[in-house]
């Protein structure tokens, strides 16, 4: 299946989780066997140049991409998780939201020093979420070079908190 | 790697989430390249007989095997999550846990009548949440062939709420 094809299995949901905001759905596409096989085929295609040791998935739709994209491309699996989820000694860090604050989690024997991360989330929004997430890395630390999104909404320009040194990968973009 | 060395990759944590518990942390199995591309392959192993449409995944630590093996399997990938997050009309169920009650939801549009469906999830502790899971495909008209886990724990009694008809699979148990 060609990227056309898998971008036209996401469906959008007017006014979710609130009003104005025109919502992504990957869940059409993960559903769709050809759809999901494809979409991370592609991805691990895009990152064949990148050695990567460790694919780093934030909670919970990272999770989605993250896992089948670390057994494709041989790398192990690091989770990012919400406050309390992980059951071993954490690093975490706090960012700002557009309201009040989040915080995230990271295992802090999770990575061992140097080795080369790929961070992934589904979607790339303003990219508060992202930032903490290499952030996080890197005080355990993990060398972030690349992060990868199944989607970009290029308006909000989330590409801005991507530092420089870190290459970002979107399979689809929106503007 | 073997059943035993994956198996021996599982950290034991004392205590947590609360005092008395002896708690299977995945992560230093899924960190491991090796452990987790081989605990994957044993379960697609173990389900090849299977006619499997859709695997369907608990949020949120479901997602880190349900991805991975959707992928291996050529299946759809469809999701059970926390009230709230799925945006399309979904179908719920409240269900009991050991003090108060929990809900999850599935997309109504998510299983076409009669689909085999596989249910995953990374722990069978007492059954609660993945017997809810499994009615919830059932309201949506899919037809559950199987539940998978990674970890059964044998003693708290959960296989006793995998309905007849529903095969058990689990890769590593402990008494």
């Amino acid at each position: 299946m060609n990227a056309d094809e898998i971008k036209s299995k996401i469906r959008n949901i007017s006014n979710f989780p609130k009003p104005g905001i025109e919502f992504k759905d990957i869940t059409t596409l993960l559903k769709d066997k050809e759809a999901f096989k494809s979409a991370i085929d592609l991805m691990a295609k895009e990152l064949s140049q990148e050695k990567i040791d460790y694919v780093v998935a934030i909670e919970s739709r990272g999770y989605l991409l993250g896992a089948p994209l670390a057994y494709k491309l041989g790398a192990g699996l690091v989770l990012v998780r919400k406050p309390g989820k992980l059951p071993a000694a954490v690093e975490r860090i706090e960012y700002d939201l557009e309201y009040g604050t989040d915080v995230l989690e990271i295992h802090k024997d999770s990575i061992e020093e140097g080795k080369k991360v790929l961070v992934i989330d589904d979607l790339l929004a303003t990219g508060g979420t992202v930032k903490a997430a290499i952030d996080l890395v890197k005080k355990v630390g993990g060398d972030v070079i690349g992060a990868a999104f199944l989607i970009e909404l290029e308006a909000l320009g989330g590409k801005k908190k991507i530092p420089e040194g870190t290459k970002l990968y979107s399979l689809f973009k929106y503007e």
